[in-house]
Formats: C-alpha cells, structure tokens, sequence
C-alpha cells in the first residue's frame, strides 16, 4: 500500500493486513512502555482542512506512538481551499520531507487528489473528506466488529485457520443520515469486501443519491428492517438538526420515535448484536442512554480501536523503503 | 498521589514530596543534556478550555523534558462547557491512552469532575479552574519561597535535619484582588499546611465570599498589613480594570494608591522580605517597576521554578503503575 | 554566532559556514534515518506574532530532525505587540529554559530587540520581521544559487580549494515589490557579502527608502534589466494585488505585460540562468506558469533547502555551549 484514500479500492487482503496489524498494535498498547520505534526518523503531517480534534489527536497518538515526528497543520479558515494552494501546500510538505499526510479536507476527493498529483512521495491518509469517505473509521469500526463478534484473538491465525479475519457473512444496519455520512460509505465499501452484508436504514430524503445501484439493501422503516434483517450490529449515524428538518421530521421527538434506537428496540435486538456509533452521540435523538451505554455499545472500544487501527495504517504505509524524493 | 486537583485537599507530606522533588528536577535543568528518561512512552495531553499559553508552554515543556510525548488540545471557543462534551472528550482521551491531562478551566470544578468521573484512568492536573484553584501555581510559589528564604538546598534532608522543608511561622500577605483569585485561594490552602501565616489585604468588595472562616487574617489598608505583620513574603495580585472599578476605585492612580506595592511601600518592608507576583504584572498599578525589578522580587524565578514544579507533580503522579484501562 | 537576526550584519565567513553546514544537514536528509541526535535535550520555542505556516513548519521540521523538543507559541491576534508583553514573552521564554527562539513578528526589529534585551539567553533566529529582514530566506536562496550554479558539492573543499563556497561575479535581479520586501533586503546584503552583484528591478513607487545609497544597481524597465545585466539569477517577488494598484497598475495585465516574468522574457534569459521565487507564486501575475515550471525555476529546491539551511542555523546556534540560566 501506498496511500489510504478510501475503501472503495482498497483490497480485501489490505484491509485484512490493516486488521491483522492493528491486532499487533493493540497488544503492544497493552506493554508498560506502550511507544514502538518503527517510524523513528519519519515525519507525519496532519493536514486539517476542517476541525476535527478527535480524529487528529487519534492520528497524533498514533504517530507519535511509532516513533515518529508529528508536525500539525491547521489549515481551516485560510485560503487554502483553491487548487493551487493545496499544491502550495503539498510542495511544502514535499520540500520538508514529509512520510505521511494526514488529511481531512471539506472537499470530496481532495486526499486523492494530493495523492495522485505528482506533488509528494508521502504516503497520503485520508482523515475524512467532503462526504466521500473516512476509511480509518470503517477500518476502526471493522476491527471492532471482528474482536466483539469473534474474540480479540479474531485474525491471528491458529491450527483451525483464520477464523475471524473478514465478516463473512454478518449483518449491518447502519442508521440514519447516510446521505452526508462519508462513515456510512466508507463501511458499506470495506464491509462489502469483507463479506458482510448491509442494510441503509433511512427516510429516502437521507439516502445519497445513487446507492439503490451499490451492493446494499435499503429499508424505510427502522422496525421492519430490525425485524426482518435481524443485524448482529447496528450502526447508528449521528443526525444534524438542519438535517433531521431536510428530512421532514418537525422536531427531534419526531426524528428520535421514527429512527432513534430507543430502549425498546433494544429489547427486540439479536442476542449477539452489537451498537455502534462513531461519535459523538446526541443522547435522546439517535441513540437513547441506555442503548448508548448498555452492554452491547461499542463506542468507547470504537475510540480507543481507532488509535491501534491508525497506528498499524501509519505503519503499512511508512515504514518501508519509498521511493527518494528531493 | 492519584490527581493534583487543588492544595485545599493535598497532605502536607504530599506537599513536601512534591517540593523536594522539584529541588531534584530543578538540579537536573543545570544539566548539559536537560531531558530525563522518566516519563518515555507516556502521554500526556494538555486540555486547555481556556488560553493561558504561559501556563500550557510550562506544562509542555515540563513533560517533555521528561520524555513524555505532549498532545496539545485547545478546546476554547468550541462548545465544549457542557457537561456531554467533557465525557465526549474524557473518552476520547481515554481512548488513545492518555496517562496524564492537563486541563485549564473555566469552570470551577471542572478538574475534579473529570478526576472523579470514572471516565479515564489518567492522572488529572488541575492548571486553574475558574475562581476555585491553579494548585501549581501555588506549588511553585511555596517552592520559590522555600528557596528564597532557606536557601536553594531547603527540603534536601542533611545531618541537622529537614529545615526549611515547610513553611514554619513564616508570615504571608496575598495582597489585591482576592476574590476573583485561584492563586490566592491555592496558595492559602498550601501555605497553611506549610505552616505559615497567611494575611489577604484587600478592599471588602474584593475578598471572597466566605473569606472570614477561612484560617486567614484579613486586612483592610495595605498599609496597616505591612505594617502589623511585617509579612515576609509580600504576594501582589493582578487586578483587571473592570474589577478596579468594581472595587470603587475611579482609576488607576487612585488603585495604586491604595493598594499598589509603590516604592514607598517598598522601603518599609522587612529585611529579609520578598515579592513575589504570579504574573503577567500591571507594572505601575498593583506593583511599581521598581518593586517589579528589586532584589526582592521573584517573579522570574517563579516562572522558572514552574517547570521544576510541574516536572515533578508529572513525575510524582504518572511515573508509577497505573491500571491497565481499556 | 549566538543569534540570527539579520544579513546586513552577518559576515561572510559566518555565511558561507551556514551554507556548508546546510551541505551536511542535505547529505543527512538523504539517510534511512533522517534524524540527527545534535539537539537533543535542547528545546526551541516557534515565537509567531505573524501566521507563516510554510516557514514555521520548516523550522520545526528542521529542529526535529535535529531531534530537538519543539514547543508553538501563536502569538497572533493576542495583545502582545506592545514591548511590555514581548518582555513578559520572552521572560516566560527564558524560564522554560528555551534554548532557541524562532521568532515571526510584523515588527521590523522585534528579533534583535528580543536578542539584545538581556530577558533571555536563547539564541534567537529571525524568521521574518516586518519589511526589514528574513535572514533564512536569503541563506536558502543563495544556497539554491550555489547549488544550481556550481553544482551540489559546491562549498566543500576539494583539491582544488574551495571553488564555489561564494557567489563571486554572479549577477542577481530581484524583481517587482521590493518595497515591501523583507525577501528583497535579505538577499541584498547576503548577496553582497558573497560577492554577487545584485539589481533591484521595480517601478519606482516599489523601491525602498532609501535604496539609492545600497550597493545594488536600479533598474525601471524588466526587458532593459535583463538585457544589459544579464543576470544568472532572476528573482521575482510575490506582489499583493493593493501594492499593484500603488505601484499604479491599473489592473493585473498591465502589471503582468510590464513587471511578470512571462514567456518570452523567459527565451530572453542567458544559457545558464535560474528563476527564483520565495513562494506562494501568483502565476500569471508576477510569473507566468511555464517560468514557474520550467527547468530554470528554483522554486521546489528552495522550499526543501529551507529546511537543510535552517538546520544548519540551529546547529551552529544552539549546539555549543551557551550560559547558564536561572
């Protein structure tokens, strides 16, 4: 792997080879001294074009985990949206001998496009762009799917084989506004690779344009799809109020009876599903409380797997030979 | 020691452990080479709600000295005071390790909400919550005067003993704008499990509600404080004009009149007095650039002795075993 | 050299010892392993009063690479323009046991006021004051110069002596808003200390103060410049489009047909010369895309000697022995 720009390309023996590491990863965070010296020497850039301080300070941790010199590059505010000056920018990172770049970036396509452009050797990370797609999201999501559903032993081969190592054939529902949700298109790409099968769960006015012709069912109705899919995880995507009016509902009581996993779905659940959410949650709108906090939420291990995921990313990507560069 | 959240509640012993290890912190800063390998592999983040960039580059530089890797987090201006989004943030510090956090406040309480919330497992250090306390600044104010008034060697054990470890009979006037001050109400704390004798001066409206069951003598007229108790160490608040006038002062000329350590006040101090100010100072206002630049005054030590202070509280709370946490 | 505050009073020898030493930091950056143990324990404090992330980003990539501990201080927007503040600034500074400031600051002047104030020991590194230097541009530019021109080994001593340490008899026209120009005045005194002859190409309303009695020929007119100097070195400076309108242009054409480094002034260039821009480029304005793409352009080496050049200076600043401070 040269770059991670999104997991619509990314192969399944990548995306395996991802969770594989990240497994390594995991173990290693558990160690007294928890920093590896894989990536001494190499120095990553978060480029961030949009706020996110979760995500960056994930890559942070990260990065500096392995060894590496982290620069941080808030880009947000300035004039840094036109063409040329993300080529400014990426001869910059180029010219001080950037490894890796994170980015995250309003415009869709912008990482791969730093990526493609001739600009830099460094690997480029996409930390989220426009409403295209998050890959270490659906990476972190996947490698906590594997661990709940199959064990945290799940991908590190054994005498039986590798159990574990995809989500053949488990069952996603993923909830709510997938239109604007690059979380939602990220999973439905790399959960597909992996086998799984997925099911969008939204008003039709929160459906982005076109997914009736990508590999996914769609369901208009959070009860008849929990009934009838019975998902083993349900993903629910955070809801911006502008957004819940977009979608015809008149106030967040109406959204969260219409789509919120309250409490009483909860009850009607598999046995062995699990609740997801990237963060961070409107309590009461799409998730109530006790789902967010019951046993089968995943929200912390998601956090806490992003900095294992992003860790064995980082890794992959920067740690061999790549090609000399002015 | 778990969290430093404020002195009201610090042991006396846990004082002194920390002092004396700054005096161990501080021989090393005379090193060719400054950094210590103690805190290699640990994160530590500092969460600051608020600016305070003297406070932050102290901490920062205080960790890294000690090899810990530094994560820079400035939430101010984001919406994050309410109580969701510092259990957002919590986890998500939490998640990537986070072994200490270092978080400035505006909220009184804040420090100890995150401490006790069962939400991270990291060492909490309190760098100023609203009114309430700045228990390093405090700290390093005990630390200057044991120095200053025992010797550089104060608390470093010898054949006659511990002298000069605490602050026995040494008399104390914390003199201004009281009320709105966590470093008065840190330092009262602090010094009075030292053992000194701490005296505000300042006018009624400036004194915090409460003030006169505190183990604190009060004084109206700067004067008569100098005066009476020919206090030792002569501590000058920073006072903000709004305040000023909120203390019926009309301008500054009449303020400093009343409560400015002048130059005539200057002389009148005891011999071997100090002044101390926990900066950055009003020169001309609550202190004369005379009294500012004097022998007396340590106000840069106090800045310098702020590393040594807080390399140690680092030390002291995040060099041990910890739990293992998800 | 304790500080690295300007060109005009550098001296040659001092200069061509940075160049040199940038060779070694160049040769270094081509290792597996870019990082280099010379600063390690030291700390450097980027000081920006001004937003400058291409030039803070290069020195903080470059003390990393020297494995030195970086600490940001964005100043800007923040009060602290007044002298009391950048006192109160650097006494901070001075505490935290800064070893190296990098200061950016919209004063012309603050650097040396910092390095000569007596409030710190760090030696400090000016990384642009108002319109009056930026000493590390011109370092990197004749750097460039050198490299280009006499190939990347010049400044090494060889059998043959040391051909090329120097720009003796190289003709440079730096063109367009030299006014305004910290860029401008750099060069011009570093270009004369290495025995380069320097002209400044501008209107008349973009000339600085005062130019008529430098050591540099003036030029009205780009063609006739070009024609009678014949310059090995064409410098173009960014112009903002307020000065244009200053410069009485009615309009970015006219500049551009009168003042841009267009196609065909570019055919007009001797065999051997190089087009240089400090960067962000306004192509089309001050340079037309094929000068900036060409094979003469600099612009890409420039940026990447940045960081080899401004390695150079913190080591030869911050290596040694220094005083000791409280």
């Amino acid at each position: 792997m040269r770059h991670l720009l999104d997991t619509r390309t990314l192969s399944r023996d990548d995306a395996i080879r991802i969770l594989d590491t990240a497994e390594d990863m995991a173990a290693a965070q558990q160690r007294e001294v928890k920093k590896l010296p894989a990536l001494r020497g190499k120095t990553v850039v978060n480029l961030f074009y949009e706020d996110s301080t979760r995500t960056r300070i994930s890559f942070e941790a990260a990065a500096k985990r392995l060894s590496a010199d982290v620069i941080n590059f808030s880009a947000k505010g300035s004039s840094v949206s036109k063409g040329e000056s993300l080529k400014d920018t990426a001869q910059t990172l180029q010219a001080i001998g950037a490894d890796g770049v994170v980015i995250r970036h309003p415009a869709s396509g912008a990482p791969e496009r730093l990526a493609r452009s001739g600009w830099i050797d460094a690997g480029v990370l996409n930390a989220g762009d426009g409403t295209h797609e998050h890959p270490t999201q659906a990476l972190l999501d996947a490698f906590t799917m594997r661990r709940r559903l199959f064990g945290s032993g799940a991908g590190v081969s054994d005498a039986s084989g590798s159990r574990g190592r995809d989500l053949d054939g488990v069952s996603v529902a993923i909830v709510g506004d997938v239109a604007h949700s690059r979380v939602a298109r990220s999973n439905l790409w790399l959960l597909n690779a992996l086998g799984a099968h997925v099911t969008f769960v939204a008003p039709e006015t929160l459906l982005p344009y076109g997914a009736r012709d990508w590999p996914v069912k769609i369901h208009h109705s959070l009860d008849a799809a929990l009934r009838d899919e019975r998902p083993e995880v349900v993903m629910m995507l955070r809801i911006q109020s502008e957004r819940m009016h977009a979608a015809f509902f008149p106030n967040e009581r109406e959204y969260a009876r219409n789509w919120g996993l309250d409490d009483a779905r909860l009850e009607r659940l598999v046995d062995e599903a699990i609740v997801m959410h990237p963060g961070p949650m409107n309590r009461g709108l799409e998730i109530s409380s006790r789902a967010a906090d019951s046993e089968r939420s995943t929200v912390l291990e998601q956090v806490a797997n992003g900095v294992s995921v992003r860790m064995a990313a980082l890794y992959l990507l920067l740690s061999g030979e790549r090609e000399a560069s002015i």
